[in-house]
């Protein structure tokens, strides 16, 4: 069974009262396509692998209160709240094998209902009672919408460097994660090593997720072909693998990146002379490296923690979140 | 001199360190679009309304600590962010004089620099390191966003009754002027029955705002000429003074607001008819009166505070809110 699956299952009662919890806040009393549209995203089997990682810190820390459901529940908010914008943003039309809220709505709803599921979430953290709480939380939702950002503005620009990129993944991926494990740290009053290391855990583990979701978008650096490959290509989007091999282009080659990425102009077959200069450089490999120190950077952090099924299961996760690339 | 102008001198010191402190927030180490997208809207000359509230509710409790400023700030950002999002929703083009930010940039900026200074204003309650004052602005946000989506689902409903309205405006206006001023006494220290009523006096201040704004969409009910009335017939938004005239229609008059708001089927001549009808059934003058009825709420609220400057001026401002529309 995947770490994940061993996770979930460890953590079942938990994970239960997080789905109640989800389902009740994410009610209104006035406006019922709020519910409409959250469910539509909540319910529709997204993973819950940002709640797990704050059950699962505040569990490992010996917490027994009742409020880390409330910040599992309050991340799980964020998350869906982002993607709400997300998919207006990059004129999505199909998430989590289903159509988007943005296409069965409207784009007006899911801005909206977006900003609503905000507030709650922010409601849920009050009820903590945590200040340290909702500073962290507060400096992760800057960090997101300013990752997003800088998404948007350096699109297509094929001068972007791997540090804007690490910016990038940092903010629309990493600092979630990394406010995930922290906030399960606080709430449990860990000692301040401790607390530290969750954060290092959560932000090197978002790293490394991030990485590989790129790297499987041309298809990853093995032998297993990669189902919907190709979406960052036709986006235009300036991912590690991508930047790589730029940095490494020949003048044809930089003429190619040009055409495609920059002034967007593709046709057939180009994404398969893509992958085919990616593989000449060999930034496939280079990507899964960096995945993999990522992952290696994750599990060491919790090296501070005494030894427990939830800390090996986590160590086991980051190594999972990197070998879907190898 | 108007009201207003007075508070904004008695309290200009307040005032510029709140301009500072909202130029310092709206930047960001990363993303370059986040400061000229917030500066187009923050510096285009807004009134400073909402933080003015903050500011002279905090005064006249007798404060003098620093963080009213914070608070003035964190209600301007969150204004800032849901006109950014409304401009998207309403696919505005004019914003206080200006052309929007979604037509200057585009949707996707409006949408994640909204996202950003909304997490900004979320990190600056959080300096106050008050948790009531969190809760009351969590609360407001939950209840902006509710009433905005239930604008979005009842926008085009000849149906609308008097009271979806009334949920409508307390949430997209009235929540955060009751915020504005019900945090400047909690953060003052301010009695019970203080802080309620200045509770009072924002909500019933917000309601007869909005109440009048929407009469003057339509000319107000006085002999004065509004200037850019009809956006919210062109918009097919179910205002106070049409529901009012719906409730009376006969036959024909149903089938007009029939053809007009719920099939947005509009002609030459059709806003003229509309005024014509709101004034034969005297829906001008009952939403005008209905105006005053809650702006002399919002004076009467303050009756349990001693007599001071902020106070007169503030029972002025809910007496000139009103009288815009007479």
């Amino acid at each position: 069974m995947k770490p994940f699956e061993n996770l979930s299952e460890l953590l079942a009662d938990d994970l239960n009262a997080v789905n109640t919890l989800i389902t009740e806040r994410m009610t209104s009393k006035h406006a019922p396509r709020i519910p409409e549209v959250s469910a539509h995203l909540v319910q529709a089997g997204g993973k819950r692998l940002r709640p797990l990682l704050t059950l699962a810190s505040a569990r490992m820390c010996g917490y027994d209160g009742p409020f880390h459901v409330h910040l599992a529940a309050t991340v799980e908010f964020i998350h869906t709240a982002t993607l709400l914008h997300d998919d207006v943003v990059d004129e999505s039309d199909m998430r989590r094998g289903r159509r988007t809220a943005n296409l069965l709505w409207d784009n007006k709803s899911s801005i909206l209902v977006g900003d609503y599921l905000f507030a709650r979430s922010f409601q849920l953290m009050v009820e903590t009672g945590s200040l340290r709480v909702l500073d962290i939380l507060a400096n992760a939702s800057a960090t997101i919408a300013e990752g997003e950002v800088l998404q948007l503005t350096t699109a297509q620009d094929t001068n972007t460097t791997e540090d804007v990129y690490f910016q990038v993944i940092r903010g629309k991926t990493a600092a979630l994660f990394a406010a995930a494990t922290e906030v399960g740290g606080v709430i449990a009053s860990a000692p301040e090593n401790v607390v530290a290391a969750l954060n290092t855990y959560g932000d090197a583990l978002g790293v490394s997720f991030q990485i590989v979701d790129d790297l499987l978008d041309y298809g990853g650096a093995g032998e297993a072909l990669g189902k919907n490959i190709g979406d960052d290509f036709r986006e235009r989007k300036l991912t590690l693998p991508v930047i790589k091999a730029i940095a490494k282009a020949n003048e044809d080659e930089r003429a190619f990146w040009d055409r495609t990425i920059a002034k967007g102009n593709q046709q057939d077959g180009d994404l398969e002379h893509a992958i085919e200069l990616l593989q000449a450089h060999g930034t496939l490999e280079e990507t899964r490296d960096a995945a993999i120190s990522w992952g290696n950077k994750a599990r060491s952090a919790l090296d501070v923690l005494p030894q427990s099924r939830i800390r090996d299961l986590l160590g086991e996760l980051a190594d999972f979140v990197v070998n879907r690339a190898v």
